[in-house]
Formats: structure tokens, sequence, C-alpha cells
């Protein structure tokens, strides 16, 4: 019986494979092409909606932020739509607006993106606005003052936000001198200061068009992007500027021990994130560590940590991991939310699982079961023009090979336990990592083993 | 110049009119039938991807929990897949993962919901499950006792979350004695209370074939379709039952004056929110109300709101406006949040824009903008799979009319200076209102006209 079903499982997995191979014919087709100046441009055509879907990156993350200038990158990503060219940001935004198109800016650690959306029937008009939001920003006083007030209050917002506090400490203490250590948004401090000399001295290093990659999906043939792109990028300049190289790589990044920190915030519940070092996203075990993320927590019921946490002892409703692969290492977290009282135990439950992993490994029956819920949700990823824009666009900027769709599914496919094993040992070090909690201080904790079962749902005042 | 540019525009309208004019052959094709028992099922087909989208509603929202019983429809969704027929939770969430199928049910005042997204190749396992979740929930004891831990947990902390604690005092006041005014998940008190037989006596009541309809999208035929479901739901029962008629519409809903409540919360910033009634579904006045809910502060840069309270005085980051329309009248709310000591300003300024569209309406300049606007953003609204899915079953549910899609770009376009007129006359009156505050006691306020000009992007030292 048993070995049926496994035959059946292994049949359904090879059935799987098949369909993958890649043929002549991608599965996954985009078109590409490079201007003389280095600008590196993608295209998803399809024709089955009236609609385009553009992404620009470029690498002026807020890893390039000028020290002191904290959060620059962030507000010339905020900064997208609020005027270029003759139009003020009234009239630029009207202008948006009464078309029903979409164009805005946002930041990342590493690149800065520009995002439009737009009816193919307004095509021009559209892409000439993108192109002036890039090329020709205005970064008027006026709108700048509205952007920083409004940073400025969100950040002090957030300060009321558990998880925001956890995340900027965790991040604090795992990239200590490293340009990937502030948050992407700056802090006051440093958002005063921004002027718009500053926002066009930033503007000058960040739009480069080597360092740039621009991916478009949906309706729009080839010739005519090639003629839009040629006609209004290829004055860019060809020079990579200072943000031409990802200096982040060369940093040491690592932890002495575990450390733990408190931060206190009333309230009947604590959040706990436990933080290490991760991988960049060219390390050659990056699809090792995605699978073994998703394994320890990264989605779905029955993650190791969903299951010691969640569902055997009720401490959280949700604990996820997740790994950030940078152009530079990433973090790699554990986070939930727990009773006070609970904390502590949540967190060496946690530490406990990775030393389990560590030692004794993953089964072949759950790496197994692990392959097919991530072959199964790959569709989903790629279902609309916008995410197949956007996830081009990052396969693009990160380089990561034009047949990465395409030989997705072999490569998790091709993961093994002894991989997995390797990976454990590479990373999960329960002593070799930083801890944040944000919560009330001095709970009466609960860990003992009579404790752990009141707190169970078998037991205690909910049990039918 | 000016009139040839209002020619263009409206050229630009007649053109995208046209377009949309229906034809024999729908622009929204969407099949449906109706089986003996008085199940509606639509399909939508498309295999593009290899992955079908089901959503399926009842009438069994938190408007139908019993009294004492509030968030019994909430708990029920999210038992949906926490175990059914022979699987207990954990088994029936191993199966979903190991196939990356997701299954999981939601709940609004109105209706119960299960969703469910697959790989075509799973389907008739995928089907089965959700049949099972639908047909036979177990509820058992223990993932019980463990969600309504958890619902518990996220009621907690939502105290401290001002924008939840002013949304649940807005309901409070507008829906006195009636039951949307109760939030959609309870309150501990009566979540506490809820037995795996009182859901097993909800669930009687709300699994009842005329009340229901399923909507489906993606890669399946309508013969296979229509053989699945006739299988598996031809014996759920033709009685409506209790829940057959949408009681709530006929329960009396006004409001006596302006009201303004405070709630005490410290932190930098104050929630302001301001509601009134407004329609249900088939309020005659529908597409009137859209849009003139888009101009006052339903999206864009350019609406009202947006530009009297954020773009000329830079007093919040976004102020938003929406109606939600039910099967009984549900509210029209303005939310925003501001600065502690410019919160009475930001309300009054709110309620001096209401009073002035209803005095002086709406132009046709700006009607014309604000159409153009809602044509061009339309065909984003149904860019995927799982939006049609869900936009279907809305309509499905609440019997807008199998041309609805179809007729929607001319029945915007149809709304005159005079709808709008009309409409606000009916809705805005800055009088019959509540209003609902979060943030601190005794903040010393401005609105003086001298101190207003302070908090203008302007003057003060943000300027350049």
């Amino acid at each position: 019986m048993m070995n049926q079903t496994t035959a059946h499982r292994l049949l359904g997995a090879l059935l799987l494979l098949f369909l993958w191979v890649p043929t002549a014919q991608s599965a996954f087709p985009v078109e590409r092409f490079t201007l003389a100046n280095g600008l590196t441009v993608l295209l998803v055509e399809s024709h089955s909606n009236p609609m385009v879907e553009f992404r620009l990156l470029t690498r002026a993350g807020s890893a390039y932020d000028p020290n002191g200038l904290q959060g620059i990158a962030y507000v010339m990503g905020w900064m997208a739509n609020e005027g270029a060219g003759e139009l003020e940001a009234q009239a630029f935004q009207e202008k948006l607006d009464f078309r029903g198109m979409r164009l805005y800016g946002s930041t990342s650690r590493d690149y800065l993106k520009y995002q439009l959306t737009t009816l193919s029937r307004d095509l021009d008009e559209a892409f000439q606005m993108l192109v002036d939001a890039v090329k020709q920003p205005r970064f008027d006083a006026e709108p700048l003052a509205r952007v920083k007030r409004e940073r400025i209050a969100s950040y002090e917002q957030s300060r009321e936000d558990a998880d925001t506090l956890a995340d900027e400490a965790l991040m604090q203490a795992l990239f200590s001198n490293h340009p990937y250590r502030h948050p992407v948004g700056g802090y006051p401090r440093t958002i005063e200061k921004i002027t718009p000399e500053d926002l066009h001295r930033f503007h000058q290093k960040a739009i480069r068009a080597p360092n740039m990659v621009l991916s478009v999906a949906g309706d729009i043939s080839l010739k005519k992007l090639k003629s839009l792109v040629q006609q209004h990028f290829s004055g860019l300049s060809p020079d990579p500027g200072p943000f031409g190289a990802p200096v982040t790589r060369t940093l040491p990044l690592q932890q002495a021990g575990f450390t733990q920190q408190h931060i206190h915030k009333q309230g009947p519940q604590t959040v706990v994130q436990m933080g290490w070092m991760g991988i960049d996203r060219h390390d050659p075990d990056y699809f090792a560590v995605y699978m073994l993320n998703h394994l320890l927590g990264g989605g779905g019921f029955t993650s190791r940590l969903t299951q010691e946490i969640r569902e055997k002892r009720g401490l959280t409703y949700s604990v996820h991991s997740y790994f950030v692969p940078w152009e530079g290492r990433g973090g790699w977290e554990v986070g939930m939310r727990t009773r006070n009282q609970s904390r502590d135990q949540a967190l060496a439950l946690a530490r406990a699982e990775l030393a389990k992993i560590r030692h004794e490994g993953i089964s072949e029956e759950e790496l197994s079961q692990a392959k097919k819920h991530l072959l199964g949700a790959f569709p989903i990823m790629l279902d609309s023009l916008s995410k197949l824009a956007s996830t081009w666009s990052i396969i693009g900027f990160y380089k990561r090979g034009w047949d990465y769709l395409e030989r997705w599914p072999e490569r998790v496919a091709a993961v093994t336990t002894a991989d997995l094993k390797r990976v454990a040992n590479r990373f999960f070090n329960e002593n070799q990592m930083v801890a944040v909690m944000v919560g009330p201080e001095g709970v009466e904790q609960k860990i003992s083993k009579a404790n752990e079962r009141d707190s169970s749902p078998k037991a205690g005042k909910y049990k039918h």
C-alpha cells in the first residue's frame, strides 16, 4: 500500500517534470535587446488584455544613500509622480489620473523601481510620462516638503508598530556598519536634510543605462517597444558611474554568538524575531536555501515551525521564515507573535527546531512533498501581466539568466536531502543568531513541561 | 485651443464607448447554469494558464450571526480548511499543501466565501476537497479551540490599532440595533462561547443551494464543470431556510444630527473617520454614487478631499472615501490620519467639502475627467483569473445582472452632473453624520487662519 502510494507520487513528479522540460519553443517566452548604452530591455508580448505593464529598475536602492542622507533613494522613488519636465506635480498627477494610468516609484535596498500601468490605447502618452519621470524629475520644493512630512509622520507612526521596531533592530544587529543597515525610508533627522539639489545629485548617479533594466509585459509589439526605447532612452549615459558595482558584497558580515535584545512596548502580545546572515542572489545554494526555508517556515500549513509552535502548542497564530537574497548577502529570519508569557518558550522552540534540522536533516518523504507543493504553486506566481513584468524585471536586474523560469522547476526538483543537510549545517547555527523581542518587560514566563501542557489546545478551558 | 482639446477628449470618449458597445459576441463571456435545487453556477473559461479559480458564496455572513454568538460566521469561514469528511485538520491541510492547492474561507457582513485555487491537473481532487469543506466540515474541538484563541488574540492586538477602533465605533454608531453593527469577527466574550454544536447548527442553515453562487474561472470546460457540480452539489437542500431573505433591508437606519466621539489613544497622530448611511447594491443611484465617491475621495491624486486636505494644506498623507453597498444599506465613509493638532481642522475641511459639493455640484469638465479615469482603469479590474472569478461571484451573489460588466462602461458614461447634484443632496448632509477620532485627548488645536497658513507646505521650516 505504502509502496503503491510512493510509486504513484514518483510517477506524478516525473510526469510533472516531463511537462516542464524546456523545448525549442520556450514555455516562458521573453524577447530582449540591449541598447548601445547598456540598457537592457525585456518584453513578454501578450494581447489578451488591452494593457501594458512597465517596470524600470536601476541600481540606486537605499544601500546607495549617501551617509547623512539616509532615505534619499526612498524619497526619490516617492517623488516619481510629483512633477517632471514641463509639468508640475499637480498637472502631472492630473494627466495620469485623467487617463487612468498608474505611475509611481518605490525603493528597495538594491534598486529604485518605476512602475507604469496603462491602457495600450494611451501607450505613447504614458511612455512619455515614464520617460519624463525617469529623465527629468523636477523635485520641486513644495511637493518635496510634503513628501518629507509624510515620510516623517509615517516613521513616527511606525514607532507604535512592534513588527517594524523588531525588523529595524534585527537589521541593525545583523548589518552593523553596512549599507543595508538603515531603514529604506531613512530617519527623520536625515529626511529633514534632503534638498532638491541633493535629489538632483543623487538622480544624476542613479539614472545610468548600464545599471538599468526595463521589463515590459502586455499589449505591445517588439517593434513598437524598440522604437519607443530607442527614441527616448538611447541618450542615457553609458557610464555606470559610482553605482556601477554593487559594493555591498565586499563587506564582512558575521555575528558572534547568540545575542538577544528586548524593546519595551505595552500590550498583550510580544513580537519575536530571530535572524542570521543568509545568501546573496548568486549563491550556488540558492535553490537548496529556497527549499529549506519552505520546509522551515516558508508557507503552507505543514512547515516545521508551524507544526511545532502553532499546531502542537498553539503558541502563535502564524510563524514564518523568509530569506532575502540581495546583491549582497541578506538576512534569513524567523518571525511570530505570541502572548507575552509564551515568548521565551516560542523562541526556544524555534532555536531547537533549527538545531534539530541541522542534526537530523530532512527526510526523503518530506522533501518530496515540499517539491510537489512548490511545483504546484509555480504557475500562480505568473498568472497576470503585472506579475510577469515584475518577475522578469527581477531576473534581469539580478542577472539570473534568461532560462531562469524555464529551468526553475528542474532546479527545484534537483534539490537533494544531502543538499539540505549541507545548507542546514552552513546556516542553522542556533548559537550564532540575533533575537529581538518587542513587548512588555518583566512578564512571568512559562517554560516548564507542566505549564507547556496548560497552553496546549488539548487542555485548559477551551477543552470540549 | 481649448475647444480643440475638448473636442479631442469627447472624440476619445466616444471611441472608447464604441469599443465597449455590447455585441452578439460579448466582451465578457460567462457561461451559467442553475441546478434544480437553486444553486447558481458561473464559468469564465480560459485555458491560457493551467489553473482553475473557484469562489463559492453563500448568504451566511456576520449579519446572520445569532445574538450572543457574534463571530460564528467568521469562525466557520476560518474553519474551512481545518478538517472535513474523513480527514482531520492536519491530514486535510497536508493534502492541500502537498498539491500546492489553496483552500480557505472568509466572511463578510453578507456572505461566507470559500475560495479554492488549483492546478487543472489536480482538478478532481481539489474539487472534492472543496465539496467536503462545504458539505462535511468537522468542526473538531481541538482546531476550534486554536482558531478561537487566534481570533481572541487578534482582537486584543487590534485594540492597539487606531483604524480598527475608529471603524468599530463608526459601525456601532451608524448601525445601532442592526445586524451589521458588530465586527465580523465578533467579540472575545461571544467567540469564547462557540461550540462545535453551535457551528454544526449554523452550518446547517448556511449551506442552502438557493442562497449560493459558485463562480469559476480558468482551465476547465463547461461540460466538466457541469458534471462535477451535478455529482457533488445536486444533493444540497433546495430549501432557502432562515437565511433565504436578506432581512437586513427592512430595518430603519438613520442618524439624528452630527455626533462626534473621541477614543483616547496615545501617539503623535489621530485617526479621523466620518460616516453616514449610504446605499444598498440595488439602489438606482448606484453609478452616480460610485462616480461621486470617486470625485470626493475614491482614488487618484485629484479627488476633492486629497486636493483640499493633502495637496493644499499638507494635513495628511492620504485621505480616502468609500461606500460599501451591501444587501442592506451600508456606510459611506471618509477616513484619514493627521497630526493631533490638525485633527479638528481636517474634519472641518472634510465637512465643508461635502457641503460645497452639495451646494455647487460638480462641473462638466471634472465629471468628464473622472469618466476617462474610471473607463481607463476598468480593464485592470479584470486582468487575472482570480479577479474574474471574484468579480463574477459578487455579480452573481448580489444579482447585478449578467450584462453587468458589459454595460458597466456605458452606465459610467451615462452619469450626468444633474445626477451628481441629486445624489449629493440625498447623501451629503454634513449635519447628519457621525465622526470618530482616535488619538490623545486634550491636544491644542489649530484652526485659525493664521495657524492654517503655518501648516501649509508653502511656509514654515520646509520652505526652500
